[in-house]
């Protein structure tokens, strides 16, 4: 039921085609969520500049450029993650516009470049494996408007090559801290900034690593206590929730 | 919004003192979950005949006590469940005609007597261990208006046991089967019967039984395809859907 | 022994060819599941309706083949789960008129089209990728005599789209609810309606879904009482019992 | 090394009692994180309003008392979490302002009353046991100088009851959920709002909730895009973040 | 039906009350296992020597009491495991004769001697904390008719310990092993025998051990192939299936 | 040191060569283990009969060959599991007297018939995908001098298929029963004889079977008290323990 | 056979009362690990230093009495572990000179004050929760004669603690690291010196710490290569490597 | 800011360029870490001798040939782990002295022959399958400068086969000890020797080994003091730490 609907509805009680009784009825057995959409654009309200998202993995190429250029009708950004090289290859044949980021495994197309960030976000990755888990984070909150820093290879056991890097650190307004292994780095990065940390665990490692359990417990149970943490290899939620921490008023 | 404020606002735009427009604006600016009110009414058109649940656990004598007369003051049936002897005590010095099920842990009130089920439920236990859990789906299934059948101490290790009571399982039209160790008693029964099989994992056994897990586990990959699972210990939850299916028109 | 050579004991009896100590030695001593055939006769009764069920994994196209066309040849419907697409050519080859239903990974024969369900079944998912699980479930209960009718798409983090379906629930007799990642679903449904549910955990899913346990886990946990589950990305068992629950008279 | 030993140092070297060289090379061996406190400084100018913080458990009333005071003597709010009444009833004794919050199981001593938060946080429970995890939540946002509402018992399972509260979760700017059992409330809150939500499982459940094993796991995989995560039952981590987000200039 | 009761089937044959085609509906309808308890007799002469067997936990002094008491009526020998000193004293207040075993935690009445064992019964143990368990083992054969001889306190770490005792290991028809902690030494056991043995982890250990988890995974993985392993703490089913191959014709 | 150097040993301290304490400190430091190769030849008196055994997994078609080869050469039966066709195509292009067994993934080589096992050996399977596990054990039974009977497909939720093949489980002196899924069946065969059943989890199954944890922990958590388990699909393990105790005399 | 008994047996070569067939037959049959005794006081060589340990848990205040007295009538030194107030007091009553170590639950008896290890050993904590284990590993160490220096509550939250202390760590021959919750500060503190770190996994934490599993695993998990890892809680085995370590010569 | 400049700032100072409060001042905002490396060429030397690692896995033959070659400019010897054969042999198209070592797949390249060593390090394997991670350990051993000795297959099983070599394990100054499945032998090596043993799961093993964890939990609770773990097939690890051990003056 949309608005011109519901309006006809008051009409009718206004020309007295129906009873207050009637409509009342009429109402109650009306789907709500059709009023419910009202809602939703207040919501989409709170939407603005949120990319369209498409998750690649058990897509065909075809499948992914059909989402993609379907998606690329509207206005907003669209963001494709964990997209191979072929699927990114068979979107580009028809978007040429869209761009493949090879380390990130991300797909984007930038329709609008309105910065909705209020200050820096800062990426942080622990080893060099862990950077294309990092890359999605990057990119997920550029494609969102944000500006984004990087600072890599910097894990816990040379201690030393994050502190070289600490004023970069303290000028983010949100920290993004991807690491496989132990998933020490959250908690030391913690240690050394005020603002809010949002931990990836990746599944980076071997043996007694579990694909990423060893770092994802050791985040959950990290001693600085400005650390939130999501998903294993997640660099899309964490680029996401500080895109929207950082757009916050 | 209740429905007298709802027709109170049809009658204000046939009055006149709103216009259609004014009036789908306000109603649009409502919570739509009262018109979602009507739902809940023909949702507990749909309950009838449920009892009111209390959950004993973390609650003191006297927060037991108080809920339980609260929902007394209905029509419905009231079951509290895991209840302590200390807990059923306070309650009936308040209530008499509350009665102490000592084996399944289980405080009810009979106010209605209507028989909602269709059939027989069968209560199968594998051990005399299994019996507390399997009383609470007995207690649950009884006070929800149907007739229940229990056969218990039929493990399979001595399946003689249990197929000298196949006639009785024969004659249900839903089973609850309660099992802790290597929880097997499902399987066996599914295969011998042609209707629903709910399975209730206990947290009987030592060791490797894990308070359950080797039972539940057990169940979830039972080789006889009519048989569900519920959680460890929740023979509640198995009387509860148990009725339910019973009670299927 | 089947019942004439039963019979012919008791002839022999009759005729004192054999004295009734003899007889009862006699058949004392004879398998006794022989006399079970009966039985299983009797169990065949219930199991009017039920298809003849084949699991393709680790079969060959040819095995699968001289199986479903062995099946075939009975009055049963005939099921084969978890097919490929060779295994379903290589039958199709020997029997044109078995379907294969690409979505489900299922082929059918359809010989019987009896509606043994009394109402209908609602088959929902939370996600396109559930979608393989959920027509699992779907085309199980369709060849066992249903009427099917399913909502895709409706996961909990919009839930405006599972309300807006909430009229096409509630005419359910029985629900089947596959999700997978936080299997959340089963919950929200089962708090909407007042008869059984069937939860089926997916394998869908990184990271921390670990192939289906976060879903399981929560479906077990599940705070709506309605609700059972059976194992992971187990679309056909949870057809089969909601087709057990839907016929029951 | 502070300052003015550093400043000695140039002054050494303007002085001519010291050469460059030798300079260097005494700088080169002091241990460099007498520099670093200045860091320190600034990083303490970064947590303004941040309260001193004790953990109960494990101490002794004695010892609680005894940092608690000392804590107290400087001018920042202080708060101790997981505190048993016999902890607070000793406090309480030396510092008669010490506020005991029982349900959080936690102290706080008011000593500075300025609002940092820029906005509303919301903090959401599902079942009523997990109230003490939300209220520890509340208590320490609340002490962190923020605007807090909470929502309890507004479950998955009954739908409309939160849907009922959306008005609150939309006027929030960052919003904390607290569940146990399936753990499926974060994902449905993060589906209302565009704000951050932070999940934090609770321990409340039994059997397969594994202590909250089940809620962390699903809402790990929480298809919502926004929802982050603590470790279970760390209502102080989720109150800490969000008011480090609700602080954000 | 009793034989009895089947006779008067035959009888009423042959004294045509009842058509040879009424009996055989008659006997179709019958449970068929009453015709099972034949075999359950020819199952009970293989029982022969085998000890009625009550377990202790979870159940009353006063209840163990009962137990013990009706089957001390038998001629079997009584074993109740697992037994509390107070429900040891229990029982031996109203049975004089029944011992006491404190070590194993294990209450016996012998009123059988045979020796049913054709050879020894070694039972080793790798740590005395381990000897709880292994006397469960040591008395459980000694009810059942074995000659058992115990050689404790010689783990791996000190292997000479072991390899001292190696005669009267050599001297075994079958080997009892109980290991907590790494749970080796039922595979060096193994190594220096050709005879079956049987491996029980127990729950010794603290940290990683995981109450037995470490020891049973150990066991199972055991390098020798003359390994079998029964569940954590089970001495008592160690100390049955030794018995049973010990008394092997 | 062989015997002859010893002997040698002695012959100096005869002649004189030696005083005994010399000798003394002569043997003092030799290496002990090299009078433990007489415990080795013992021990290998134990072994006759055992088969020379070779694990195929890892190893190339090369190395398979050469060492079943070398093998080959010595008196003993050999017998390599886990073979690939392609290894035992290579073995047998240079012994053609070597049997593959393709359901059992095994080759062997019969050099000697002797008939060790007192009894027969009996091995059972719940489901036809667990037969390459059994079939593991029955060529590893045989190879060993055993007479085995198998009874295949007989799982618990088809009760009368195994007591249908009651009395061929009656007439066996050891029982392997290798399951899959909820490895429910070796409890339900323990409970029909009175022999050891050795359990073998099959890594059958599919989600929450988790490759054969479920059946294991079914197995370990057993009610029958008959039963040992050894590692999932350890087929070779079962079968070699179940000859050891046939064998014994 | 000790070396009086073999020396005989030479004599008896010598004395030809004995051929050297013969003897050598009758050396055959020995058990060879009577001249392994030899060896273990060449082992006991090697043990010059190491105290006698007894562990408290699960004895009695009289037996730890008895045996710690039994203990200390050889020479060395001897230390109790995990000993409880009272276990202390009884052995302190027999034994004045034991000396209790409250905060390490350790008692030990100094009889012998070589300084056997070569350098010092630096004992480092994360929080002071993990203290008591910590001391665990000093006590140890002190007892078995090393010079022993402790770094507390340096966590990796707070990084400048730690690194204020870099000098004592960069002095140390080898370092033991105790934390809980994540784990993360041994990779810290093996990426500051060049020397065996030591990691002790402590239960510290809640929630998803799992008694210490998630600092073990993150541990196992070290991006420092100079790291191993003893159980969890187990500060006894890391001073005691750590002793070993440190008197290599 | 590297020594030079830090002589500048002196020299500014001296010059009266700046004051010396500017120079505090400068001073103060300088990252810290450019003094630190200063403390970095310290380390540095701890660290001679130390070969340059590089870890195979997830790098292109021509990144590891890029990197390889780069390394291999220093002075320091080149270590690649986890190399495959189309890994190493496009390295040696480049550098034809490095050496494949195939069995371990390591690459290195000797260009320091310094012996490190103080004493002899010994690396045992439990089984043949376990060789590939006990060579990694030998290589990284080798090429830090140590004299390693081996021992391979010298499982628990066959006891006697460990014993025969108890000689060379008694000259050894650090032990590393490789098993897979049940993980006994670091324990029985660890009671026959008085130095530390380094021990390292493997993942050999199948069913219940899980890939190491049982081999690890094994090791994790030996009950022999002198035992530590690393990760599972972290042969590098072992060699690194039994390196650093054995170059302690």
């Amino acid at each position: 039921m949309n608005p011109n609907q519901l309006k006809q509805l008051f009409d009718d009680v206004r020309r007295r085609k129906l009873s207050p009784d009637e409509a009342v009825e009429k109402l109650r057995h009306l789907p709500f969520e059709d009023l419910g959409f009202a809602n939703v654009d207040h919501h989409r309200a709170l939407r603005a500049g949120m990319p369209e998202v498409i998750f690649g993995p058990g897509k065909t190429p075809e499948q992914v450029t059909e989402i993609f250029v379907r998606l690329a009708q509207g206005e907003n950004n669209v963001l494709a993650t964990r997209v191979s090289p072929e699927q990114a290859r068979a979107v580009r044949r028809r978007l040429r516009k869209a761009e493949f980021h090879e380390a990130a495994h991300a797909l984007t197309l930038t329709q609008e470049t309105t910065v909705y960030g209020k200050g820096n976000i800062a990426v942080v990755s622990a080893g060099t494996s862990d950077i294309p888990v990092a890359e999605e984070a990057v990119v997920t909150a550029q494609i969102m408007g944000n500006d984004v820093q990087h600072v890599y290879d910097v894990g816990v056991a040379g201690i030393h090559r994050l502190l070289a890097r600490r004023d970069l650190l303290a000028r983010a307004r949100v920290i993004v801290v991807c690491a496989g292994m132990e998933g020490a780095l959250p908690s030391v990065v913690g240690g050394l900034v005020g603002v809010p940390v949002i931990a990836v665990p990746t599944s980076v490692g071997y043996g007694a690593s579990y694909n990423g359990i060893a770092a994802l417990l050791g985040m959950l149970n990290s001693c600085a206590s400005n650390v939130t943490v999501v998903n294993i290899d997640n660099g899309f939620g964490a680029g996401y929730v500080a895109s929207l921490i950082n757009r916050l008023p």
